[in-house]
């Protein structure tokens, strides 16, 4: 097996899933801005300098790996900044000046500087995880990532933009009330007043920014203007069966999907389960699983990117010997595009309606949420496909059913989106697997995603 | 408003809701051997001696007031025994020595001392309480029965069997994990071990008994000779629907019913409601939700006396975005005669296997509790229905759904049993209500029930 690309890539992230790069002992917790992810940072420093790049930490806790463009003006070479010191000791520890490493730039000067106004790619994920974590959820990305630059780095290959790999802080929400927290501070999406959440042991964001060494009055710097990006590029494993169940590895992603989500409370009669005949009963159990079958009928009905949910499901009185009197469950339905999307969500409000009204129950819904679809670049999302098919495999396009920081980037700049086909679509969770072999592929259709981005703006 | 008959019973049963008669301040709550339990005996054997009869207590705390033949032996009246004190106490307090009431034999010496065999009719009902109970569950029977000897007695008419009211100590099964404690030790269903269950303090059914002034080497002396019985007669509310929904005030019920009760563990696979295509999921909610209707399918399609519940449903793991991976719920199946409900739980669970397969999930069940039917006597069903009939109503029959006394001495004596239209079908609940005329045509029929029980037997 070749310890690079692909196969590294999986072998690093298996690296960082125990203690210290985790805050348990026997699986993987790795919240933002914990003693976990700050040793993390210090390893992913270590692989990213190895690769050829120069790295800094952005306010927000973002680690950046920069490799430069094939000019790189002689006078910025080794230059830093006063935030420099700070942001080294928060990644590599304050004893570090026994064999101390070359500063880190907290902004690069290729950007603030506003003298040459040479375009990044970006190449990220997260590199946090939810409690009880799976090892590829997130990092995986930054590897093949890091992966795609030493390889340039190895053939002293130039492109004629920098390519900036992020390990974003904060995706997974698992520390404070938000999510995709790091990538929304870079696309200039949280402002200063957002620092007050605070976690279950009631440390505020800016509280914990600061203990890990950020100045919290330049958190919004880790914004980056759009007119300096030439795009954004994130792969992930897919959280989902389709492609195992093809028999793919890779997949383009075509938009991460739009959702709405309801709370809906069914009210019937409870009544004792011996005396009350089945005629006059207004069973609320039955009448909630009717409209949980309607919503499952309708999901199946649409394109194949409509997903329609009912996970959560409680009864009333929940005895045996108790015809229900109430339940509460909801409603998620996503797809790729709005119209499809709420075209089955109003399919689904009028048969719950026809049914309560059938049965002589009463019914009432909520929209809980409602987030639009981050459509991918159509171009990106060609180039991408090229480079899957030249790897050798199909590019097999779909809908992301889940969230990624590609939905946040989406908005801003040309974002293109690789699926991994991951051990039965199982994710948040220590099962989680990936091929190494597929690993690779997403390595080579990454690396050749780069070349032609290149090509194209030669 | 004449204050005897039904609208007496109706107008003593609200008398018994509050304190001392419940154990507190706002609502009836009367567990077995309680103060409350006590309070209210003391108060039942005024109402039992004002109409004319001879009121004991038996070891296991019932209540029994004994209306003569017309031939009472001059030798026996104002005898006691032993245990009289003891009883007496138990339910008037060791302070009624100023104005000292009759003795009260703690067994009738016309049963226990052999000399004379006058066989006895049994009219009962049980004078506990679930916990925020109402009021006519229970007592409304037993102050129907009270009101039966009262108007025997304004008549001085006697008939050829000793009339017993029986006010069972306890039904409800709200304070030791059993229930029926006290019909079944009337009818030898209790064993001496037995008395060790405990309440939630931790006393145990021994030391409540002993507590309450009883001699618990006495308790299977609770037991009647079934050879010295004529039968057992219960009225009672409906706790359903039908009668009320029928425009009727009586039923006689022609069984109670049969009752199977199964626990179902559906099975799926867990996952990302956003990722996982609708093509690909085992989800076990839509999949439960398919049975749930196939159960209630298969209710409404037998006789009108079955039925077929889901009463408790519960969902793993439970959160909006997650396809849930297993359902665990209980089926209910009662019908008045085993024959049909074997065939409904048996369709049921087939129906449940095929829609596993179908789904891809598996499912398991577990039989929890198969109880026989209980049926009522045909003869005295007939004579109850030609009562009904006479007193001005349609003798609507139908299965008791619910658990009574009455199912322990269908299998023990001649049993019928009167079943009272109640407001919504509502019990167990403050709101429980009952129209005292209903109560008035139940004082009615089973007034006409007893007269022709005495004719039948003259």
């Amino acid at each position: 097996m070749v310890e690079v690309g692909g196969y590294r890539a999986v072998a690093r992230c298996d690296a960082l899933r125990r203690p210290p790069f985790s805050e348990v002992a026997d699986s993987l917790f790795r919240p933002y801005l914990s003693e976990a992810h700050r040793a993390t940072l210090a390893q992913v420093r270590e692989w990213m300098e190895a690769a050829g790049m120069a790295v800094r930490l952005d306010p927000a806790g973002n680690l950046i790996g920069r490799y430069e463009t094939a000019t790189i003006p002689p006078q910025l070479a080794g230059e830093g900044d006063r935030t420099t010191r700070a942001a080294r000791d928060a990644v590599v520890g304050a004893d570090s000046d026994v064999n101390p490493p070359p500063p880190i730039p907290a902004v690069s000067p290729l950007i603030s500087g506003g003298m040459l106004k040479q375009k990044s790619l970006i190449l990220a994920s997260h590199i946090d995880s939810v409690r009880d974590a799976g090892a590829y959820d997130g990092p995986l990305g930054i590897m093949l990532a890091i992966e795609v630059v030493a390889a340039l780095h190895a053939q002293n290959k130039r492109l004629p933009f920098a390519i900036e790999v992020y390990a974003f802080g904060d995706e997974e929400g698992s520390r404070f009330p938000a999510s995709m927290l790091c990538s929304r501070a870079v696309c200039g999406q949280v402002a200063r007043a957002q620092l007050d959440v605070a976690d279950r042991d009631g440390i505020t964001l800016a509280r914990a920014l600061s203990d890990f060494g950020l100045d919290i009055d330049r958190f919004t710097e880790a914004r980056r203007d759009p007119s300096e990006l030439i795009g954004y590029v994130e792969a992930h494993i897919e959280q989902g069966p389709v492609l195992e169940a093809e028999g793919l590895a890779l997949g383009v992603v075509t938009a991460i999907a739009c959702q709405r989500r309801y709370a809906v409370t069914v009210t019937g009669v409870a009544g004792h389960a011996g005396t009350n005949s089945m005629v006059l009963r207004k069973d609320a159990l039955t009448a909630a699983a009717e409209m949980a079958l309607a919503v499952e009928t309708i999901g199946r009905a649409g394109l194949d990117d409509l997903v329609a949910t009912v996970g959560r499901f409680t009864v009333a009185p929940n005895a045996p010997n108790v015809v229900p009197g109430e339940v509460v469950f909801t409603i998620d339905v996503r797809a790729g595009e709005e119209a499809p999307r709420n075209v089955a969500a109003s399919a689904i409000l009028s048969r719950i309606e026809a049914i309560a009204a059938a049965r002589g129950v009463t019914v009432a819904h909520q929209l809980i949420h409602d987030l639009p679809p981050a459509p991918c670049d159509p171009s990106m999302m060609d180039l991408l496909s090229e480079a899957v098919r030249e790897a050798g495999h199909t590019p097999r396009r779909l809908v992301s059913g889940a969230g990624h920081d590609a939905m946040v980037f989406a908005g801003v700049t040309p974002t293109a989106m690789l699926f991994i086909r991951c051990k039965d679509g199982i994710s948040h969770n220590p099962l989680e697997a990936v091929e190494p072999a597929d690993a690779e592929a997403a390595f080579q259709a990454l690396y050749g995603l780069v070349l032609k981005l290149g090509e194209a703006s030669a």
